[in-house]
């Protein structure tokens, strides 16, 4: 008996805080020539106002901006917490050991010419991170732009564009988008507070940086691109508890079939499916953004605004058209229009002009100054049903954009634990009022559609770490012994796919209710069997090989005596062969014939990154055909994420009972995908599963057909 | 017998001419008081440059903004071609007949206070409609902004904000957001031929206006917000000629039920349902965008570009991470990614850097100057499989953004037939080549999903075009005669839901394959019925009132011979009147009992614009359930958008021949849906029709179960 745990820690967590708060910083391979990217990024670190002790390290010059030089890093005399190399290839490994006899504890690896063009440089990398995890080395990249905490005003980069502070961590596998955001984030204002340029992820990864922002008092928002994962199990673990801390928003590309073969032809890296992605980001509580305009809206939002108490949005806006526009966004991006309260209701009929809407969305009419927004805005706050509240301002003959803009800040400063997010549609007329709000930390856009998708972002968040918080792990007991003695039976009988009593017993050892499947060999054992199991059964040929059993004559269903059972071997054995002279078969199997109940499929199948993936949903024959499937990765799954993943089908809509029919039995339903998922984390050598149909009945259910695969 | 005809003219082309481009405009209110409307609208028409005459109307005033003023209409000597008022709602009428009396023949009526204000300000508006109508007065408005021609330099609106001439014509059903998207277009450069604001289109509508703007030579492509069309019938006919001419794209609001109750509060409008909308637009080419971003990034690429001739798109970028996240959208988004011919993979091979991906994404590399992009984009272009191009730049050290813009311009002119667009990501460092494609025609994001997402829509737009240019109506003949016979009987019967029998009679008159149904009321009937039909049969009690038959013993299955009709037809009465000894029933039906074959639905709703709505899908219990349906407009429904329409749901692939099946025939169930949509259409008392199940063979198919309900 075991019993089911997924929290092993599988890496230890890198101490970084010498990597983002040095006290002194080597360059090796500090140029004085502009236009290399040695002197770009002596020059970063020095203009950034980096405070502690800067070494160029090169050979070939005696000072560089200013600062003496050294000819190597044995050289420094002094203790360096970082090193950040941007000499050839060839001679990183020298450097890294060299830094290795200076004590040096965290590298910067800028270089390129490794992994990423073939064979001979991921053998080079490999060295190289054997170097440093010899000598206790934390190594970022190589192939990477470099790192930046703006609050150590650390540029140890080469990016041309350095931000403004702020308290968004960014990380980001893609070195050009990085510094395309940074530069881009200049002309919006944008603050971040460190800035990770992943590179080759030979040795730290995205999960490394999750954790340690995660934990950095600086950063609010952690913000990532991603190509792919490192280390899935490790990222599940950093990122579920990262989440409980604050709002990890993640951008994964390579979702389809060409970017995924674009993003391998990049990096190299293996991409893992995106359903898994899909699946991991949500039980670990990651927001994950469609597009980058998402991804930074939403930054935006995560940065300068709390967390929306509820789903319930006020929308306040001074024309009908954008309100309804709001209205529609609203609705499609699952969040509600908030209902006011009586109170509310009358307050704004009393306040408002009399042609106002005073419901949602108020209609503050195209003559509203500030006061009438303010107004309308502070009600619908002060609302407890209200979870945010969304201001569109048209340019009118009378708007007033700029004191209007201070209403909304005032209201903001109020209501402190309510988002106010705003649009303001135009350009000239209302251009101040926007600069203003984007300056005061209220996210502006031009559009409503984009406000109201960051509320859902927000809203998003919210409802994962609910889940999370809520989420306790099932405690199942097992037999675990004996689904090991079938496993190895089955491989010493040099097969992979087990036969039906075989997977019976699996599913028994587990507590996986399934109609009792027994092995015959002969028509006697067949009846002895069926007298065991008790009438009606079924008889199926054994045999791995014969997929359709039905069309060879190898089924004969509902058998209720032992002649029948016995005429029933007879004739299977003859159609087998007669159809398949040339298959071996087992035996014939003796199943139990069970009622009908709600036809549903239970499956697994491994993911490369994340392990195994249930599948739950419609079964029957038209499994692939209606697509009716939700997923959940097994590792870590509880009843909380079973029970949602079970409402998220049509099969659900059966299961509570459609079309006067008896509600089938849900709680039965959770214990057997718990289980499955707790069989195929115990056995990483079962490698597919197939439980189609299991019936579902309104007592218990019953797994009829079940297929495991082994490898 | 009559023929299957849709397009009968519903209303006659306004003549607009003298409305957008009238040699001489009077302005009925103008007033000397800045910060009135009227002030607005004479400063506004004065200012713009208007070089036709200008007749400010007013009777306390006697000049205003250097002109000579009159105190009324009449009291202008020379001819008035367009007259705006802006007088309070209670004088309107007057003056309208007064330019009637005066000769204008175009109105544009500003003036708020009419439908929108409730009963009386309807009644109002009607009596305004009427004497427009009257004196063959087109009238804009009332509640509305007002309307510019920039190639006429005419403002005659009340708008602060007016565009740069260009080819895009706005129609916009709300004010504050047209005047909210032309201070916008301030900012972007966007450039705009003619700007209605509809208000409430109490007589001139968006599809009148879409009439006459698809044939102005100044405009390219037609934009709309609106939240309902006028006349569905009127608009469909006007938007499918229309889209022949040039894109029409329209975001329409109000998609959401809470939408929805917002727009009728505002306008007063009654909003379709979206489904129908979405179809609407659909059948006749109009590019539905979702979001105001989409509106407007729709409307730079189609202003600037050309449509793409197939839906491969290169990309080319000088950074991977881009790449792969432009690849995603370009797979999720209806398009491919081009595989390019060997000619143009060798000649990229031999002419990019070895570390290059000569495959689609190109990447050009971080250290690509203009000249490396200028190589790879031509090369793609000349491509013959590549249909669009879109250039990604991320800022790197050698980045060249001016001189690459140029080289992506030259480009452009040499394949003017291929849409090229450029994502610029990043701020300062890439702004001055932003700037230049801008100006120069490249429709330039800041991120890649946008500029693909605007091919995506251009895309959508040839498709549509392809599929309308290839329609052909289809020939029926029907005998519609019956049809009217068998509807009158069920009325005269009090009636409104028809038998079984009757229902077959109405299916087999319009070429329907049907199980044919008969109705008898004794014994001995029903066994001769039987006969005349051929065993086996179903025995049904014929009772509109009783919806589950099966559930009362109503239903007899597979009766072979005269003995089981006769037994069926006392059993079935017998169980009625134990169960249901209240409801009279009509007889009992005798129907063929039919093989079974894939279990579909043909059915039809109507919607309140745009008619009789046609859905095909899985059918069975599981209707609702599985919701497997695609829809269609009956109106105008041609071969190929019944095939589409098929292609569209889960149901096609069983019809394809699922598992091994035989395939089902298709031309038979295009044949039932063609008659059923031509029926609906003959018939408008047809309020709502289920075909449940249609079962379709390898050769034919048989509609067994069909419930007509009349109003």
């Amino acid at each position: 008996m075991a019993t089911y745990s997924t929290n092993k820690r599988v890496k230890k967590m890198a101490d970084l805080n010498g990597f983002f708060n040095p006290r002194s910083v080597a360059i090796v391979g500090a140029s004085k020539t502009p236009g290399k990217i040695g002197n770009a990024i002596i020059k970063n670190i020095v203009n950034s106002g980096f405070s502690g002790k800067i070494y160029p390290v090169n050979p070939k010059a005696e000072e560089i901006e200013g600062l003496p030089c050294y000819p190597n890093i044995s050289a420094v005399q002094d203790p360096v917490d970082l090193a950040v190399v941007t000499i050839p290839a060839d001679r990183v490994l020298d450097a890294a050991r060299e830094c290795a006899g200076q004590g040096v504890k965290h590298l910067v690896v800028i270089t390129a010419g490794f992994k990423e063009v073939g064979k001979e440089g991921l053998d080079l990398e490999k060295k190289l991170v054997a170097i440093c995890r010899e000598h206790g080395i934390n190594m970022l990249g190589p192939n990477c732009v470099g790192m930046m905490n703006t609050h150590a005003r650390l540029n140890a980069s080469f990016s041309g564009a350095y931000p403004k502070q702020g308290d968004i961590a960014f990380i980001s596998q893609s070195g050009a988008m990085l510094v395309a955001i940074l530069d881009w984030s200049i002309k919006t204002g944008l603050g971040f507070s460190k800035v990770i340029s992943l590179g080759n992820k030979a040795q730290l990864n995205e999960a490394d940086f999750i954790e340690a922002v995660a934990q950095d008092p600086g950063t609010r928002v952690i913000l990532c691109y991603i190509e792919d994962v490192a280390d899935g199990e490790h990222f599940l673990q950093v990122a579920a508890r990262a989440t409980r801390e604050k709002p990890v928003i993640i951008l994964k590309s390579g979702t389809s079939q060409a970017g995924a073969m674009a993003a391998s032809s990049h990096t190299g890296a293996l991409a893992g499916s995106d359903l898994a992605y899909e699946t991991a980001f949500r039980q670990c509580g990651v927001i994950r953004a469609h597009s980058m305009p998402e991804l930074f809206d939403l930054a935006i939002a995560f940065s300068a605004q709390p967390i929306p108490p509820n789903a319930n949005v006020a929308v306040v806006t001074n024309a009908g058209g954008p309100g309804i526009v709001a209205t529609d966004r609203v609705e499609t991006s699952g969040l509600n229009m908030a209902r006011f309260s009586k109170e509310t209701i009358d307050i704004l009929r009393k306040e408002l002009p009399a042609e106002s809407n005073i419901y949602n969305p108020v209609d503050v009419l195209g003559d509203a100054g500030a006061d009438r927004y303010h107004l309308a805005l502070d009600k619908v706050l002060a609302d407890p049903s209200v979870g945010s509240a969304v201001v569109l301002v048209c340019p009118t003959a009378v708007t007033d954009p700029l004191p209007t803009a201070r209403a909304i800040v005032d209201l903001h400063h109020r209501y402190p634990d309510k988002p106010v997010l705003a649009a303001y549609m135009g350009g000239p007329m209302l251009s101040a009022g926007a600069e203003l709000l984007s300056a005061e930390g209220i996210p502006c856009f031009t559009f409503p559609e984009p406000a109201i998708e960051a509320i859902s972002g927000m809203n998003r968040y919210a409802e994962l770490s609910k889940n999370k918080f809520a989420a306790e792990e099932m405690e199942i007991q097992v037999d675990d012994e004996t689904v090991r003695n079938v496993l190895s039976a089955v491989r010493q009988d040099g097969r992979l796919v087990l036969l039906g009593s075989e997977s019976y017993q699996v599913a028994a050892a587990y507590g996986i209710p399934a109609a009792p499947v027994e092995l015959a060999t002969s028509p006697e054992e067949a009846v002895e069997l069926a007298e065991k199991i008790g009438y009606p059964v079924v008889m199926k040929v054994a045999s791995p090989k014969i997929m359709h059993k039905t069309d060879v004559g190898g089924v004969k269903i509902n058998l209720a005596d032992a002649d029948a059972v016995r005429r029933g071997y007879i004739e299977i054995n003859e159609n087998i062969q007669r159809y398949l002279p040339d298959v071996v078969i087992h035996g014939i199997e003796v199943q139990k014939m069970m009622p009908k109940g709600v036809e549903l499929i239970v499956g697994m199948s491994r993911d490369v990154q994340f392990g195994p993936l249930i599948a739950f949903g419609l079964g029957g024959i038209y499994v692939n055909l209606l697509k009716d499937v939700s997923f959940r990765l097994a590792r870590g799954l509880t009843r909380r994420e079973i029970e949602t993943m079970l409402t998220e089908t049509k099969a659900y809509t059966l299961l509570r009972g459609y079309r006067g029919e008896k509600p089938a039995d849900i709680g039965t339903l959770v214990e057997i995908i718990a289980r499955v998922a707790r069989l195929v984390t115990d056995f990483n050598e079962i490698t597919e599963m197939d439980i189609n149909p299991v019936f579902a009945y309104p007592r218990g259910a019953s797994a009829l057909d079940i297929k495991i695969t082994i490898s």
